[in-house]
């Protein structure tokens, strides 16, 4: 089991998430150098979701802590 | 700031991924209703993955926790 598990085992008991939201993280090592088009994978990521979603507001938020690389998608839907 | 935000935030400082590895995460309300076709979306998602990384192989877990649906897809990349 990965740290990425691991956490989200230890969260999702207690978390909870707005009936109208949706949450992606991506998370890559830093010195990562075999996702040499990452920002456009990550893009079209963001399309799919635009495809199945309707979506009222995205907030994209990149991260570098330590040796990860971390983006955060948060999509508030339409009702 | 999002409880899935915060727990990254503390965790990301101290962890660490393989540099051959990458993680995605993605979480929605259970009852969620919004995204009729999630299982669609997951694995054009996956798709899209597929198209940008030389996958070596590829873990997807599916949980049910408490209030939250979370779908964790670990890839390991071909070096």
């Amino acid at each position: 089991m990965s740290w990425f598990g691991n956490l989200f085992k230890k969260e999702t008991t207690s978390a909870h998430i707005a009936k109208d939201r949706l949450m992606i993280a991506i998370a890559t090592d830093r010195q990562n150098s075999l996702i040499p088009n990452m920002d456009e994978m990550r893009a079209e990521i963001i399309r799919v979701l635009e495809k199945y979603i309707c979506i009222n507001d995205i907030e994209i938020k990149k991260e570098n802590k330590g040796e990860v690389d971390l983006l955060e998608i948060e999509v508030i839907m339409k009702k």
